[in-house]
């Protein structure tokens, strides 16, 4: 497994990769507004798709919040896809289009296993300026609308 | 982020954790037979699943082959829930019971991107003995039953 070099299809992606770490907040009328530190990890195997991991933690006591994990992939015409996995026992297909190096993507698809309990539907925003990766995520939830669940500004730390 | 303790409804599970490198083999009727190293990952955060993640590359010239990443449940009942992300555009449940050290799913959902090309279904064995994890994975694919595709035997390096 040696160190490859980037697909070409994902140099106008480049500036994605990393590992980016911050903080963020979360809101929503059905919980208490919380505050959260994140990591993000972007990466590539030499063929076309980013590898990406995320986990995010409470900035209070340090417990383990969301986490999810999965690849993005650019098809031809500024588009973006993300498939996720979430230990909540979702799948998740987002889609969307990219522009500079702003990123817009909406949820298509979602899938669950037996016991997972919630199905939400994420619209999310990222984008990036050097070395700062700020993103927000509105999310549609049983029986509220669509609106603005986080917003979050992280750092390239590697 | 700390190093948390293992969640106690993982304590049945602790045999997969761990770094895991091997070597497999792939066949199936519309391609050539193939040899393949494999990684495998899996780890936890302190919360009730695990974390997973896995690449092969092939034995041949070491390019990189398949990878998936997503996350292990364990509900109560002996059962098993797996949500997956494929770089190839697909996400997937899969869903089955565990007996002892011995782990059998079976895909119950399946969702793609836009450019996906192809959607299978999988029926997936894993055991392990002490450091010792073998898998089989049977695939079913558009034109082809269910059968056997991979065969491989990794054993625990970390």
């Amino acid at each position: 497994m040696s160190s490859p070099d980037l697909h070409p299809d994902l140099e106008a992606v480049r500036f994605l990769l990393g590992t980016w770490e911050g903080a963020g907040k979360g809101v929503y009328p059905t919980i208490e507004p919380f505050a959260y530190r994140e990591e993000v990890r972007i990466s590539h195997v030499g063929k076309p798709f980013l590898v990406y991991g995320q986990r995010t933690w409470a900035e209070s006591d340090g417990r383990p919040l969301h986490a999810e994990t999965g690849y993005w992939r650019f098809p031809p015409g500024g588009r973006v896809e993300l498939v996720l996995a979430h230990p909540t026992g979702v799948v998740e297909v987002e889609e969307g289009t990219i522009a500079g190096t702003t990123l817009e993507l909406a949820t298509t698809s979602v899938g669950r296993t037996a016991t997972a309990k919630e199905v939400r539907t994420l619209a999310r925003r990222v984008s990036v300026e050097g070395d700062v990766l700020r993103y927000t995520l509105d999310m549609e939830a049983v029986a509220e609308p669509l609106q603005r669940h986080l917003d979050a500004e992280l750092r390239r730390t590697a």
